[in-house]
């Protein structure tokens, strides 16, 4: 049974707590929805924030909604060099002991001890095709994507919720060094 | 036999003809060697040059010597898509129809129409690792680098002088894709 999967390229972002909402924002603020994403009920926001690390800035990362329990910046390795951010490799949520770095929006600034990280790849499948395909939640998997620059992503975390749809969710670096952009697809082969 | 390769992680840089070093750096200039590359001969030098694309620039491009037979810029996709200039995947040398760039240097400016790629990945070969590795020139590979991000390059070119030394060479994404960094080891596979 060949198991494809759409690719989606996630360029850095940042979530934020309703906390980090208000005080970059003002009090009271709530993000606002510019687009939808893949995994339903989430959005891209209309607002964005800046954000300095020792090396450099990237001064208009955009805000994906809606609020967390905590705030995260996903960035590329790339990225993590240019601005000089340790971040590691994490999943998302995992955050404890990873890097910080100073948010600035239109109202205020803060500094971050931990939330930055470079997101682990993974794949979000809803609970039928995990089912479908006897994959379970935080298996390692296997997945090729073809092309001039295919190659075989090993280690790709599998999430499965009833909330989620089917999604493999790789960064910048991850798809430029595979030649691939959104919806394109790739396979799961182990 | 396990055939292991040092991994050598290309950041952009550029080579450049000797009329374009006279023609950026002044009549008759020469390159300076700042360090020593890894293949015998090939030096990064100590003189820089400013690249233009359609949406940035990078300030500061690292010219590796001796000069060539004709221009070339080597940047990630990442970069490509950062500075607006569409780069295609390329072998080093095979230019034709690639994309153009301004090229600034303290003595002039001038503009190539084609000479930026992306270089394809490759493994350089030493005639004698090739022939006991039973591996042949332009032969495409399957290559493994382990670790948290480990995944296997497809489509990996061998290339084999008795003027080169055994490296692997990928670019900062492919690199940042894999977690790897240089003087680490990747595995051929295939």
């Amino acid at each position: 049974m060949t198991k494809t999967v759409p690719v989606g390229v996630s360029a850095r972002h940042i979530h934020l707590s309703q906390a980090h909402v208000e005080a970059l924002f003002g009090a009271g603020y709530e993000l606002t929805e510019f687009k939808p994403l893949s995994q339903p009920g989430q959005f891209a926001a209309n607002e964005t924030v800046a954000v300095k690390g020792s090396k450099g800035a990237f001064p208009k990362v955009r805000i994906l909604g809606p609020a967390r329990k905590a705030t995260q910046l996903e960035i590329s390795r790339t990225d993590a060099f240019a601005i000089g951010v340790p971040a590691p490799v994490r999943e998302s949520g995992n955050i404890a002991g990873s890097a910080g770095i100073t948010i600035t929006g239109p109202a205020g600034e803060l500094t971050i001890e931990e939330g930055v990280i470079v997101a682990a790849r993974h794949i979000h499948f809803h609970t039928d095709d995990a089912a479908r395909w006897g994959i379970e939640d935080q298996q390692l998997l296997n997945v090729r994507v073809g092309g001039e620059r295919g190659l075989v992503f090993e280690n790709v975390i599998a999430r499965v919720s009833d909330s989620y749809a089917l999604d493999m969710h790789i960064d910048t670096d991850e798809a430029n060094a595979a030649g691939v952009k959104n919806g394109d697809t790739a396979e799961i082969v182990g």
